[in-house]
């Protein structure tokens, strides 16, 4: 008897992969197991008892009657659990070393951007200026982290190595070495009292959409050497209030912004944020995966399934994530 | 009997001190210790047993007839060793923790910069394209790091954590954990062979002046998986053929530089470093002191040396440094 299939529901690409060449990706790994290239494969919706994916069209996936568990593509699963239809089958997210190792280059690179005044640095540079300005350690600054999961708990401590004083905001209680961690909605405001560089790597549900806004960032330390903090988002644009995020770049509430992710993407070439002297903008590639090494978690789950073992990663309906 | 005197030959200033704030603050480490700022106070030169040096006029220090130690206000001491009449007393280099993790924010920086393509970024941001472009993984790109002393040994392990497999160079053989290791003339082609982004920490000797030169950059991994390799010098202007350096980077031999040192500081209004593309330009900043720290480093050692122990970070005037 054959194995249960699995679905590729990929619109558009992701990481630069067309659909085709994720097919062909799957089809090396999942040895001997069906893989259907969605739309436009024939085939028996019974018979699919996996969906791989990216971006599906809501209802698309309540159409397998023996779906098993679904697959996302990435790290966030906030735009599939808008998905009303969803099948409540186990969902898993990607949590591959890949993805948080190029998160935490990318924070890492961020905050000694801010640090370092490389702003300043670029504008002294076009202006012909040689102009050294007094520059903080490491150690006069501290990075706050919103949200130690994966991610967080793997930049934390490499801030830490370079002489951040570096604390984390999550949820629930987490502890980390060397890091001062914080949580839930009580410890939210001396979280912020403390924090310089604000991260934000939180996954997007309910309860954190819109969470960076005007309350949040004048509540970040006002007496900072670096004279005003700094934000950092690289989880999804629905955490920020665009609106207040301009507003208070715009009055010196805050000193700087790195963006990753918005509201709208790609974001419109009338958005301010493009040419916001202090924003530096990236175009949602923070942390963007091997596909191979995608392909391979995602098979070996199905193997530990099969195998009667529990999923890895697998997304907790109720909170979100 | 009252202690022999300090004093301080400080010409211009030095990380945005002037000669005074930094007499104010050697009277508060060096107590019960004369502490004369040069030139200006009226002494007897016999009573000088030290010196605290930062661009001393040539023969200046040739006027102490007890002089028992010269300590240099910075890590190189190149200018100085250039000095002919420079008295034949132990010469201490600035070696504290905070000009290390200084250093090591930087070159992190900046391997993070060029690895995450941010010249592409900048371009982008400023062209209001939403464009993101291949990105290699950490673990895909070798650093090598030319100078395996305090600098180089510090920032080593911290770009091994982020992923990026790191080699190092150093006159003399050298043993780091997890980083590869090559030294002498005969290994330095198989060092250059296989490094993408090349880091230069050198201190500058007859043996390193000009070693950055077009000889070396072509060396450098011709098959990078960034399509040409790239140079980070934060040592010495000196370090570099910047005519080499400048023809390389046009002729795509180097795919970019980070540059901290130049042959003459400020760098002139004129020079085609500021305006290059591919160059990332700071100045002379990747490693500014707390002057309190060296000022209380500079009293420990003398307390060391008249308690009969041995100085630390002496340079061997042989080798230079």
């Amino acid at each position: 008897m054959s194995k249960g299939a699995l679905a590729l529901l990929i619109r558009g690409t992701t990481q630069n992969w067309s659909a085709e060449r994720w097919k062909a990706r799957f089809d090396e790994v999942c040895r001997n197991r069906p893989v259907l290239q969605l739309p436009g494969a024939t085939f028996d919706p019974a018979d699919v008892h996996y969906a791989a994916v990216w971006k599906p069209v809501p209802g698309e996936l309540a159409a397998f009657p023996n779906l098993k568990v679904i697959f996302n593509l990435g790290a966030g699963v906030d735009a599939l659990m808008a998905d009303r239809s969803l099948p409540d089958v186990p969902l898993v997210r990607v949590a591959v070393d890949d993805l948080t190792a190029r998160m935490t280059e990318y924070v890492v690179l961020h905050v000694l951007m801010h640090h370092r005044q490389e702003l300043y640095l670029r504008d002294s540079q076009r202006e012909r200026r040689w102009a050294p300005k007094h520059q903080w350690p490491a150690g006069a600054i501290s990075v706050g982290i919103m949200g130690l999961g994966t991610l967080g708990a793997d930049a934390a401590p490499v801030l830490r190595r370079i002489g951040f004083r570096v604390a984390g905001w999550s949820r629930g209680p987490k502890q980390l070495e060397d890091i001062e961690c914080f949580n839930g909605g009580g410890q939210l405001d001396a979280f912020l009292r403390r924090t310089d560089i604000l991260v934000c790597l939180l996954p997007l549900t309910q309860d954190t959409r819109h969470i960076l806004d005007r309350e949040v960032f004048t509540k970040l330390n006002r007496t900072s050497p670096m004279g005003a903090p700094v934000v950092i988002n690289a989880g999804r644009g629905g955490l920020q209030n665009e609106a207040d995020l301009l507003a208070c770049l715009d009055d010196g509430t805050l000193g700087g912004a790195s963006l990753d992710v918005f509201a709208t993407e790609p974001l419109p070439p009338d958005s301010r944020f493009w040419t916001h002297p202090n924003v530096v903008l990236t175009p949602h590639n923070a942390a963007d995966t091997d596909p191979d090494a995608i392909s391979k978690y995602v098979a070996r789950q199905i193997e530990r399934f099969e195998a009667g073992e529990v999923l890895e990663n697998a997304v907790e309906r109720e909170r979100g994530y």
